[in-house]
């Protein structure tokens, strides 16, 4: 039997850049678009709690987990706009979980995505609130987009999305990382620790684009592997940049991760190692996605990007 | 046309007495079963969060919102049970707001329900983290929840309860609260922030145990024109009890309105003229039940029972 030949072998001897698919920031544009109708105007009373939603979502982030849901349910059949609340509401979660994680009582952080933090420019209770209102949002918007989605489809999003996004995933995940700073955590630990904290978003994004879809359970399974594997290596990557990338690109700062004693995958198997099993992960991420055959180009193409990403 | 006698006013002049119904202890002690089968047990890794969830959601609090779900249901024809999911979500929400209300970047209450707040056990971060869990576990629970409940109806209910929970209805209260510290407000900004921050999830108790009956727009609206009479009643003698109540009974300090300076209803309009206003509301709420005949002996007595609240 012939050895499966990952697609990203063959395009690396091809000397194919490494870099992000141009059809991200073409859904990007278009999700911003989606989240600012989602989001009430700030002239809406009281302003503030808009003003705030609206400063972290929009116009910044990479948009990532939108693009895996829109393309997840491209990719199985799916027209791109039944994926847009799933989109949106992904993206409003991964806003509201950087603003409380920012939090002074969380990480600490002041900076996010090339600007002060949500706690600095409007307070921590108004960032509380923020945070709040958008998980709430995410919600609604899943229930009231007018879309071609059946009320059993909505379930089964809605049933993906708190999942991941509670106590068995990025809740339980931020709980874990709070009680284990200052402490050295196992690799196994590690691992229950960014497949919960980060994986689960992740991986409810590109499943939810394949509910979008009405997709069986092989596809499922296929994209649900792709993003598991995807997940792990884009966590993989975000602990490089923590020690090598520049905090200018990255838009927060570098290296504290290692000020936090936080365990990372750098901190246990050093920066070429961890580069190595980043590149394992991607290559398991595509092999994943070999029953959808061409389609699969966008995804592949992320999986790929995830390498070079210097953001 | 003979004038309509609330049913209050006959109860009033045959000397019953304004204390809770019986069937309020019921209901609450099978919904706080309920809530134990949804709220993973404290051996749940990672267990602090499991903890703290289940601090603020168990063991505490009147059960009101739930009783009203339940009660709502039944009056139009339902069976109890499949309000249950209803009543838990909401009763979970409700201990998410208090949670994050209570931190010290919001109300900074150290007491609640008779123990210390949630933040004064587990650490600030930790209740961050459980508010957030118990907001996410609630529309999980209303996806997953085995009763008869069509896809449709789940659908309905999310909508309400994150309508209710948002940025229209308690976040957006709980916001301009937050903005009206030490500032004198309008009586009208008053009866918006109250309606948004209490009123919108009572409001949407009833309105989520009627559609866990499958009632009609005319019953729709009854059970909303009651929500919003007793919602402000029950806000009313809040304010009444924050002045005039035991914090022994209350299981929270008293006096933290005048001490923070906040308007309320008894600072608007004194104590005698804010306890007539309770009872106008009241009456008004009794009301509203007229179509439901002796079905509605529960809601009304509920609603009669909050003129004689002590806690």
């Amino acid at each position: 039997m012939a050895t499966f030949r990952p697609a990203i072998l063959i395009r690396k001897k091809e000397g194919k850049p490494m870099k992000a698919p141009d059809s991200l920031a073409q859904v990007a544009a278009i999700i911003e678009k989606e989240l600012d109708k989602y989001l009430p105007p700030e002239s809406t009373y009281p302003a503030i709690i808009y003003q705030a939603m609206r400063y972290s979502v929009l116009g910044g982030g990479k948009r990532l987990r939108a693009y895996l849901a829109v393309k997840s349910c491209e990719m199985n059949g799916g027209k791109a706009e039944c994926a847009y609340p799933a989109a949106c509401a992904i993206e409003m979660v991964h806003a509201y979980s950087l603003i409380h994680d920012d939090l002074p009582c969380m990480d600490n952080d002041d900076f996010r995505r090339g600007k002060p933090s949500n706690h600095k420019v409007f307070g921590e209770g108004m960032a509380v609130l923020a945070g709040d209102a958008l998980l709430t949002r995410a919600f609604e918007v899943l229930c009231d987009a007018p879309h071609e989605l059946e009320a059993a489809t909505r379930i089964s999003m809605i049933k993906e999305l708190s999942a991941a996004a509670g106590c068995a995933g990025m809740i339980g995940g931020q709980t874990i990382d709070l009680q284990s700073e200052g402490k050295v955590l196992e690799l196994s630990e590690l691992a229950v620790l960014d497949a919960a904290k980060t994986g689960a978003l992740i991986k409810a994004a590109a499943r939810m684009g394949g509910l979008a879809a009405g997709t069986g359970a092989n596809e499922m399974c296929a994209l649900t592997a792709y993003a598991e594997s995807f997940g792990l290596a884009f966590q993989i990557t975000d602990d490089i940049l923590d020690v090598s990338g520049e905090s200018s690109r990255l838009g927060k700062a570098t290296g504290s991760d290692a000020k936090k004693q936080k365990a990372t995958y750098v901190s246990h198997y050093g920066l070429e190692q961890a580069k190595a099993l980043a590149q394992h992960e991607v290559e398991k991420a595509c092999q994943s996605l070999t029953l959808f055959g061409d389609k699969a180009a966008d995804l592949i193409d992320l999986a790929e990007s995830v390498l070079g990403r210097d953001q």
